[in-house]
């Protein structure tokens, strides 16, 4: 008879309705396979093929062969053994960051994590060393960073969205990191997505990432800038990053992914930390550094085959992703068109319902004026075959109670528009007077 | 000019000598290409093919495609997006284990890691939940363990290994728990690689395993089992893992890796924990449940082509590996022969010079009468070309300053005669008598 443990002698995190909800949004999807869903925040499939794979790899055996001179003996070591912890392609990463985002900077300051989710893990426990660090995150928030906050047992604090299409409000983190710090307590770092946040879409304009890279230089707040969602704006013009707004000044680690550029499958993506480390002696390193030795000891390298696989997709781009990402963009940005007509034609006359309009991204949030909760989406699922993700999960500290995230990249614009129809139904049937 | 942080502001782990050693590790071969390294714990080269890979990726759409009968928009689902976090290919792994290991599981009961070095810390995070928790390891340990547990700011407990090769000694686990308990801490779980030690290369023979097992159930402390080298016997006999002795009963959870009998550059592991949790409402789950919602927070998916590729050679294999390992174990063996007869040779006149003998896997130890540390080895490199690894970053608590690791399985043995060459004069002209 297998042995008994008990869940309170675990640790805490596993008692936390937030690793629940992660586990939920990643399996919810299996749960009711018939319905039209809005819960995964995952790419559109039809723009991958499995033939194209080995297309890939070969392209970047051939580089290494061709351009970089490797001999088979070193071609075989880098695919099949143990690499650097700072992983194999950060020289092309940081080649199509300068020709996609104009961030220049230096290969050694990029570490390839498995996906930007071990970077955020990396980075907190990097900058969070103590129990008086506090983590601040914009509110809503991604529950993958929360969750690694609790798996560290790290202090959150929120910070709040400036209204429903704004995102993080630079005002705001400074008035928290003034409470902070009043209190004793040390202000790290701040999580922000400045483009179509997930979960709620919304984004920074250039005045107020410009703001909030103020409040980062005078207060030594650290932003950690989270861009999987970047190239997807429903206008096509790109704002700048808050990376490439800071140039070397080092108010910013950036995480990167591949996830929606490439593929999520390959579980690459990367950090930029290019802030210089002293040590008691004085000697130098660059945070990257120090990031590779927590690496060492998290997941030690990043797949050396889906670095290959990505590199081979970065070459067969040239070097730049943003114009192989052009088709998927239009894709997107049509869906969240029709998204958002889809919510007006449904929604616009009804009393106490609202949705923001994000300019692009993968998320829209509506709120209706009923409890949107894990109970709610299962009777919604059930009776209604639609499924999307309650908000309350994505608020640290309670909040978001009456909101639910609807995700429109993994649909096509018909499933949307039936999707919305069957979300209507749902929702006129709890408005108080039943319309 | 970019924002410069004090080392001392960043997590303590950072300035831990230990993570410096883990990076040494990966990187000293790097610094003396033209040495003979007894360094790395890397498999042999020779074995892989790249042309290999997309016949492996083959292999395994097919099996999709013709034994599970997905659909080609389920293959590519299953290839490019976010899967399940316990992973894709447990199946296959557990029928592997049983046909390998007489290891009889759920697969339910798997979780596919990003090596065995993310299912460490998983467990490790999952068991230890509060200060008073105690974390036991085999003394010397691989550093990877005492690397996470430090990421995780744990307390570390070595207990000694039985002899130069008796592995880990029952007894002193015994007496280690009960001191801990005396001093009202919490043993929680037991740190052990019972088959050639990294860095020890010492094997606890079956009738220590079991009482190992006695001692587990006893005292309640789990025992976290880790076989990366297991195949890799000299004679070619394998005894049977403490999983396999333990059967269901929950004592063990067992920590698996692809790395030495694929290759290293998936980065594919696993972990097996069949234990049962219950929660305050009763409620049960399977440990390696709780396991998979923390890998939601580490890097939420271990990489899909990466797993399609494992998968497809297990397919290959027949779903075992050991018969598909057998040349490999016969080189390996043939490796670790050659290096103790040319340990005979230089050193058996030798005073002071002794040097243990691993019934196999890739590490055997040298003790010698000087400090064998970072300089030793430094000067070592460059006045006689040979590399080793220096034994003391394997003893958490102090030791090991007079021992050398020699790991035999990156070199032919015409390198493994002529690296014990150079050791032997680096160790003469160290000697007192300079003999």
């Amino acid at each position: 008879m297998s042995r008994l443990l008990q869940l309170a002698d675990l640790h805490g995190s596993l008692a936390d309705p937030l690793l629940d909800a992660m586990t939920f949004l990643n399996e919810v999807t299996g749960r009711y396979p018939e319905a039209i869903s809005f819960a995964p925040g995952r790419p559109y499939e039809e723009f991958f093929d499995p033939a194209d794979i080995p297309v890939f790899l070969a392209e970047y055996l051939g580089h290494l062969r061709e351009e970089r001179g490797l001999t088979e003996h070193q071609v075989r070591q880098e695919v099949f053994q143990y690499g650097r912890t700072k992983g194999l392609i950060a020289p092309l990463i940081a080649r199509a960051l300068a020709a996609d985002e104009a961030i220049e900077v230096d290969p050694e300051a990029l570490v390839v994590t498995v996906g930007a989710q071990e970077g955020m893990l990396l980075v907190l426990r990097a900058l969070c060393a103590g129990p008086d660090d506090v983590l601040l995150v914009s509110s809503p928030c991604y529950v993958g960073v929360t969750g690694a906050a609790r798996l560290l047992d790290l202090t959150v604090r929120p910070v709040p969205e400036a209204g429903p299409d704004g995102g993080l409000d630079p005002a705001a983190l400074a008035q928290a990191v003034r409470e902070l710090r009043a209190a004793g307590q040390r202000p790290r770092a701040c999580y922000v997505v400045p483009d179509f946040a997930n979960p709620s879409g919304a984004s920074m304009d250039e005045p107020a990432r410009r703001r909030l890279l103020q409040v980062a230089e005078e207060t030594g707040v650290l932003l950690i800038e989270d861009n999987p969602y970047g190239f997807f704006g429903r206008s096509g013009a790109a704002r700048p990053t808050l990376k490439a707004l800071d140039g070397d000044r080092g108010n910013v680690v950036y995480l990167g992914s591949f996830a929606k550029t490439c593929f999520p499958g390959a579980r690459v993506g990367y950090l930029v930390a290019d802030q210089r480390v002293v040590g008691p002696d004085g000697a130098r390193s660059l945070l990257a550094d120090e990031l590779a030795k927590l690496k060492s000891m998290t997941t030690v390298n990043t797949s050396a085959l889906s670095q290959a696989v990505i590199g081979g997709m970065l070459l067969r781009g040239g070097l730049r992703l943003r114009e192989a990402n052009e088709p998927a963009r239009q894709f997107y940005a049509r869906n969240m068109d029709t998204l958002l007509a889809a919510l007006d034609l449904a929604f616009q006359h009804l009393p106490g319902v609202s949705w923001n309009r994000p300019e692009g991204g993968f998320f829209a949030v509506v709120t209706v004026p009923f409890r949107a909760d894990a109970r709610a989406l299962d009777e919604c699922a059930r009776k209604h075959g639609v499924l999307w993700t309650p908000m309350d999960g994505f608020h640290p500290d309670g909040g978001g109670t009456h909101q639910l995230r609807l995700s429109c990249s993994y649909l096509t614009p018909e499933q949307i528009v039936e999707g919305v129809r069957r979300l209507a139904r749902f929702v006129a049937e709890r408005l108080p007077d039943g319309a």
